[in-house]
C-alpha cells in the first residue's frame, strides 16, 4: 500500500460506515444505498421521489435496451393523455374496482371547477381502448402494437424509493389483435422479452409463471409474471404481461370486420415494466459497500483513478488511458478531482461502477495498471497497452459471474413444502421462495396469507408434481405454486 | 407511365384531395395534414391529444438529437415529481402569478380529500429550486446542470395539435451556478444549442433575440428566444432560455459557501423546447400533398416502392435493395402491401418521407431505379448498384435545399417599417416579420398589439438601426424589434 492510500483509510472507512450492514438491517441498508449512491432524493410531496442523475442514468440504460427489444418485435411508441375522465375509467367493471381506490383526482382546471372529475392515469388501458375503438375498423388495421414511456400515479400510503411510490416511471404496452391466439402469443412473447432482458442485461434470473386469479390484473383474463428473489429472501414481481381476451373490447366496443365481412370483437394484451426493477438490481446485487451494477446496464463501466496524481506524468497517462477506453467504446470516466484515492475508491464502490483502474507512478514505470472488479474486489494486473482488449473480457466475466451468483443464491433460498407444517416452518425460518402444491381454491391462498403473510407469487410455467395434495387443505392438488413474502 | 401507374391516378387524386390547399385555408390545411399523416388523434379529454406512432417517431428523433447535444455540454437527466404543493408554487411571486390561472389542481388522493392542493406541473422551476436548496451547500457542488423529459399541463381554452394543448411533451433544463456570469453564459449556450439544432437538423432558420419584459417568462430576469416564420407568415416561438439571476435563489434559499467561506446566493437558468416544434416542421416545410420532413429528422428517410410487384422478380429485387439500404445505415422501409403504386406514392407523400425509390420490371431490366425527392418531386435515375452511395448525397442536398428555401421564404416575408402607417400596412398586407424600432416603453408594445394584433417577437441579438425613432410613438428608439402575428 502506498503512502497515499494509507493516509486515506480513515476517510474511506467513514464513507463506508455510513451504510448500514445488510445483515444488521436490510431495510435500512437499502435506504442508505439509495441515498448515498445519490440515486434518489426525497421531495416535498410525501411519497414522490426525485430521481437524481445516478438513478436516472440507470433508467435510461434500461429504456434503451428494452425499447430496442420492443421495436424488434414490431412495437411502435405513442403518447396518451395524462388524464382519464371518470366516465371512461368506469367502462370496465373489474378495472375500475381495482384502481379507483388509489387514484388522484383533478377537480379544478385553471380557475374553474370541472364538470367531470379527471383521474391522473394509474395505467392507461381505458385510454388505449378508447383509441382502438376509433382506429380499428377492419382486419387490415390489425394488429396494433403500441407502447408508451411515461409516469403513472397510484395513491400509496406506505412508500419506498423505486419499490413503491405515489408516482413512478414505466412503460406500458397495449396491443390489439384479430384472434385470441395472437393475443396469447403476444402476451407470452413480451413476458419472454422481459425475462431475457433481466437475465442477459440485469443478471437477474427470473421465475416465469401465471398469477392466480386473486393476484391477476384488474380486468385481465390471465396475468403472466416474472418473479425475482432479493438478497433478503423476499420476492419481487418484476414485470407483468396480461391477456385481456375480448373483455375490454366488449366494454369499449372494439370491433372489426373480418375477412368474411363479419363484425367481431378484437383481443387485447398489455404489459409493463417500471423503475421498480432498479430496486431489484440494488437488492439482488448490492453489498455492504453499496451498489453493484452489472456491466451491461452500468451507465459508467469503468472509472480510471489516478494514484498520487500530483506526481509528474500520472494525470497525463491516466487521461491517455481514459481516452483510449472511450475510443474503444467503453462507458468510461476519470476521477481526477483533488481528493485521496481512498475517497475515490469508496465513491466508485458506493455507486456500483463495475470496475476501476488504478494507475500510479509505479504502475506507469512497470507499464501496467491494476483493474479492480467491484463484485469480487479481485485485482487484475494488466499491461497498459492491453487494457482496452482485456477490459471487455473482465466485464463479460463479471456479468456472467453475477448472474450465476444470483441464480445460486435463489436456488439455495428455494425450499419445498409438502405439508402445512413444513410450509409454516419454511416461511418462518428459510427466507426465500417456497414451492408447494395448491388445490386452486382461493380460500387456501387467503388462509396461507393470513397465517404466514406469504403470498402466491406465481404458478410457474415449468410445472413439477412434488405432492398429490394441496399444502394447505390436503385436497387434490392442481398446480405447483411459488410462494413467498414479497415487496 | 406504365399501365399500373395509370390505373391508380384516380385513387391517388382522391387521397390528395382530402387535404385542403394551404392557400385556400391554412388552418384547415394544418389540421388535415396532422390528421391524414396520422401524427395525432383527438382524445376523450378536450384539449389533450394522442400522439400516434408517426408523430411520436418524430419526437423520438428530436429527443435523440437534442439529448446528445445537451449531454455534450455536461447536462445530466433527472426526473422530478408530477405534482407541486400549492405552498411551493407560491414561493416566487411573479412565477405563481404567471402560472396559477392555468394549472390543474388535484384535490383528492385515493378516497380522501387532500389537506393541501397539488398542482399538476405547468413547469418545474419550483421543484428544481426546492431540490437545489437541499443539495447545494458549497461552491464545490456547483454548477448543477439538470434536465428532464416529461409532460406538462396548462389549462388552455383554445387548443391545436402540437401548437397549443392542455398537455404537451417537452424537456426542461434547470441549472444552478456560482456566478451571474456563468448563468448568463449557460443561458446563451442553450439558446445556441436550440438554434443550431433547428437549422442543422430541422432545416428551420431562426431569429435569435431577447424577449421584452412584457413577454418574458414569469420570474425571469431575461428570456432569450428563437423565432421562426411559418409558411403563412405567422411567427412561432420555438424555444426559450431564461436567466433567473438570483431571484429564485432568494425566494427558495439556494445559498452556498464560496471559496472565501462567505454564504452567497446562487444564480440559475432554465430552458425548454417542446412538441410545439413539430408544428413548426409541418408549417415551414409542408405542402399541399402533406408533410415534408427534412432528411435528418425523418424517422423513415426512404421508402422502397415496388412497381408491378406481382411480376416475377420484382419483390425479390426490391427487398434486396431495401436490405442493402438498411445495411448501409439508412432509415429505410419497403411498402410491399397489395395496393397500387399510386396509393403508395400518395401515402409516402402525405407522411413526408423524404425520398421514395420506384423499382419495377423495366427498371430492373435496365439495372436502375428512380429516386423521387419529396420536396421537389425531382426524379433521379440511379444505377441499382450505386443507390446506397448516391442516396446520401440526394438526402444531404435535399436537407440544405430545404433550409435555403425556408430562409428565402423568411427573408422575402420580412419587411421594414419606419413609421406607424408603414407598420399597419405591413401587418395588414405583408404577412411575415416586421422589423421596426421601439422606444422600450411597454405602452407602445400594448398599443401595437391592440391596434394590429402583432406582438413583439424579440429584440434580435443582431441589432440594426433602421430609424432613430420608435415606430409607434416617435420618441427616441432604443431597440430594433421583430414584430409579427404569432401562433
Amino acid at each position: 500500500m502506498t503512502q497515499e492510500e494509507d493516509s486515506t483509510v480513515a476517510e474511506d472507512k467513514k464513507l463506508v460506515q455510513a451504510i448500514t450492514s445488510m445483515d444488521v438491517d436490510f431495510v435500512q441498508w437499502y435506504t442508505d444505498v439509495v441515498k448515498k449512491a445519490e440515486l434518489v432524493e426525497y421531495s416535498s410531496i410525501k411519497g414522490c421521489m426525485i430521481i437524481r442523475p445516478n438513478g436516472y442514468a440507470i433508467w435510461e440504460m434500461i429504456q434503451k435496451e428494452l425499447d430496442r427489444r420492443f421495436k424488434e418485435t414490431g412495437v411502435e411508441n405513442v403518447y396518451m393523455p395524462l388524464f382519464i375522465p371518470e366516465s371512461l375509467l368506469q367502462k370496465e367493471k373489474d378495472h375500475v374496482e381495482g384502481f379507483a381506490p388509489e387514484v388522484a383526482w383533478v377537480t379544478q382546471g385553471g380557475l374553474d371547477p370541472l364538470q367531470e372529475r379527471l383521474c391522473v392515469r394509474p395505467t392507461s388501458e381505458t385510454l388505449f381502448c378508447d383509441l382502438y375503438s376509433r382506429i380499428v375498423q377492419s382486419y387490415r388495421d390489425l394488429p396494433k402494437c403500441y407502447n408508451q414511456w411515461c409516469s403513472v400515479v397510484r395513491w400509496e400510503k406506505t412508500t419506498r424509493p423505486f419499490l413503491r411510490s405515489m408516482e413512478f416511471l414505466w412503460q406500458e404496452g397495449h396491443t390489439v389483435h384479430a384472434t385470441a391466439e395472437e393475443a396469447e402469443a403476444r402476451t407470452e412473447q413480451m413476458l419472454n422479452v422481459y425475462a431475457d432482458f433481466c437475465e442477459e442485461v440485469l443478471a437477474i434470473p427470473m421465475i416465469k409463471g401465471r398469477k392466480t386469479d386473486r393476484e391477476k390484473f384488474a380486468g385481465a383474463e390471465a396475468t403472466y409474471t416474472i418473479e425475482a428473489l432479493m438478497h433478503d429472501g423476499k420476492a419481487l414481481q418484476s414485470g407483468t404481461s396480461h391477456n385481456f381476451g375480448d373483455g375490454f373490447a366488449k366494454a369499449f366496443g372494439i370491433q372489426y370486420t373480418d375477412k368474411d365481412n363479419k363484425l367481431v370483437y378484437a383481443h387485447q394484451t398489455s404489459w409493463g415494466m417500471s423503475t421498480r426493477i432498479i430496486g431489484a438490481i440494488i437488492m439482488v446485487h448490492g453489498d455492504d459497500s453499496g451498489l453493484v451494477l452489472p456491466p451491461r446496464i452500468a451507465p459508467v463501466q469503468v472509472m480510471v483513478v489516478p494514484i498520487a496524481q500530483h506526481k509528474e506524468g500520472v494525470l497525463e497517462k491516466a487521461n491517455e488511458l481514459y481516452n483510449t477506453l472511450k475510443a474503444a467504446g467503453y462507458r468510461a470516466k476519470i476521477d481526477d478531482v483533488d481528493k485521496q484515492p481512498g475517497w475515490k475508491f469508496a465513491e466508485q464502490e458506493i455507486r456500483g461502477i463495475p470496475t476501476r483502474i488504478e494507475i500510479g507512478p509505479k504502475d506507469i514505470e512497470a507499464g501496467q495498471v491494476v483493474v479492480v472488479r467491484r463484485d469480487t474486489r479481485e485485482k487484475i494486473v494488466v499491461k497498459i497497452d492491453e487494457v482496452a482488449d482485456k477490459l471487455s473480457e473482465i466485464l463479460e466475466t463479471m456479468q456472467s459471474d453475477m448472474l450465476e451468483r444470483a441464480r445460486k443464491h435463489r436456488d439455495a433460498h428455494t425450499s419445498v413444502a409438502t405439508n402445512y407444517e413444513e410450509f409454516k416452518d419454511a416461511v418462518e425460518n428459510k427466507p426465500g421462495f417456497i414451492k408447494a402444491m395448491w388445490c386452486g381454491d382461493e380460500a387456501c391462498e387467503l388462509k396461507i396469507k393470513e397465517d404466514t403473510t406469504a403470498t402466491s407469487r406465481c404458478m410457474p410455467f415449468e410445472q413439477e408434481k412434488i405432492s398429490d395434495v394441496c399444502v394447505c387443505c390436503g385436497k387434490p392438488a392442481k398446480k405447483l405454486v411459488y410462494w413467498g413474502k414479497a415487496y
